[in-house]
């Protein structure tokens, strides 16, 4: 889902970080077990699948601007890699038919249509726990990987990215103000993102004071991310958005389109990616990677 | 489920675990956070249920080996509600209709019955979750916590429990070798049971030499647990069992009982107990609470 206006050294980053974060999880799941083979073919297909790799994006890009240029990616590619497991387990999980019942996933048949609903259950509970074993498995120095565990499991728990599906699924023909939908939108999609910066922030040495920063760049970005969704799910064909348009006014979700209006939730997404600016602007280094990448979201899919 | 020929010692131990446990449980999912109460509701339904508590067990009575009864439990807290949450949430899962769709668990409705079936998947992942997170914020020392979190992680994967799913789902109509089911259950039900083991034995302060013991006690329990729970399938009243008698049979799952008789399944079982016993004559310190936990396992029911 490229932009026409997606910079130069951002396209390149982003290709390079997929590329980075997708051979860490293809290592990771090559070796099957005897018996289990769809188990893992299941859970390569839900992790290696067409996607934008956000997550690790962020997690990259976070670490260079406190350690430059020169900073070696490939201390980063564990927490990516973990990310982006949490997130694949959570659209498998997400797209059930007892949850969102989704057909269609970024252009392809969700994991319980590829395989089955039994696969799939599984395949998203593995890759749970796949993520943890990531880390686990990196020579981070001990204090470091447990800052880092600790991270995405806050994220990614009853308090974190399940609650907010949680609460996502019993706003199903229910009315939500505009402050209950930013706290379900903060922990269902912000919380992952949230760390996602975090870690990389772990990774470059970041102080507390650029950490904080960062986590206020982040939480924007994770808003102007759903936002952004929400504006394109009813403004962009099926074709094109790679699931089912309309999906969310189909279930009776609000939205911020629903609640705001078209016009309101644009405006939204141009305040939040003031936020997330403002916030950059406090740390040294360069960021105009996470410029261009709170531009990206802003943009992307016109 | 107690059985009359539990000694006085075990039954005091066992009650005493259940208590730790349930309660460092109760303590870490006491508080919601807004609009993610019946998350929470559902994760306590499937965590604190009525059950054996088999894996705290094995932890305090593992690490209590090797430091003796002045040991303080209090130490092993996380670990055990850790390895119940995952044992809790596999449960949760395995019951959903497209998995072994079960109504019924310890004469209870089912999460996803009791809840629905979104509810069910969500607080299954949840507990996931929060098993990490309790190891995590227990004090351990850094060290002992990465092999914890790393004990657990390699035990509930795709190369452990949800590997043994995997399996297990696919023998549906299949005929399975001995080998191959045994290969399933060490998977299935074993990892689980190993990992409790030996996280117990971590806590104690085991030597390799130990941890291995205790391995092989723990593998060769967990494969005795399977062998009765297949003779009890065939044997006991839906009533008293708890679940639905016959449920693998009906499901044309491969037993111990269908491949090797109930004659020659109560010999394996015998034979299992001899294995464990043997492992344990290796061992210093006091294991007797082993040795009836060994016992239990092969009696109970009965």
């Amino acid at each position: 889902m490229s932009s026409p206006t997606l910079p130069a050294e951002l396209s390149a980053f982003l290709k390079d970080s997929s590329q980075r974060v997708e051979s860490r999880i293809r290592d990771t799941l090559t070796e099957s077990i005897p018996g289990a083979n769809k188990l893992f073919e299941a859970m390569r297909y839900a992790a290696l699948g067409p996607g934008k790799r956000l997550r690790p994006a962020l997690v990259y890009a976070c670490a260079q601007v406190f350690r430059g240029v020169d900073f070696d990616p490939a201390r980063c590619d564990a927490s990516a890699a973990a990310l982006e497991c949490i997130h694949a387990y959570s659209l498998v999980h997400d797209d059930l038919p007892a949850m969102d019942d989704d057909d269609l996933r970024r252009g392809r048949p969700t994991c319980h249509i590829a395989y089955n609903e039994a696969t799939a259950i599984l395949a998203g509970d593995a890759l749970q726990t796949q993520a943890f074993e990531l880390l686990l498995a990196d020579n981070t120095e001990p204090a470091l990987k447990l800052l880092l565990i600790a991270e995405l499991s806050k994220a990614s728990g009853s308090r974190g990215m399940v609650a907010g599906q949680a609460i996502d699924l019993d706003s199903v023909d229910k009315t939500l103000t505009l402050a209950q939908l930013e706290a379900m939108h903060r922990l269902k999609t912000g919380a992952l993102i949230r760390a996602s910066a975090r870690m990389g922030a772990l990774h470059g040495g970041a102080t507390s004071d650029q950490l904080e920063a960062l986590t206020l760049y982040a939480e924007a970005i994770g808003l102007a991310f759903q936002v952004q969704d929400d504006i394109l799910d009813v403004t962009v064909d099926t074709a094109i958005l790679g699931k089912t348009q309309g999906a969310d006014a189909l279930l009776n979700k609000p939205t911020y389109v629903s609640l705001l209006g078209l016009k309101g939730a644009k405006e939204k997404l141009q305040g939040l990616r003031g936020e997330a600016l403002s916030a950059l602007s406090t740390l040294p280094g360069d960021t105009l990677l996470l410029k261009q990448l709170a531009d990206y979201i802003v943009q992307r899919g016109h």
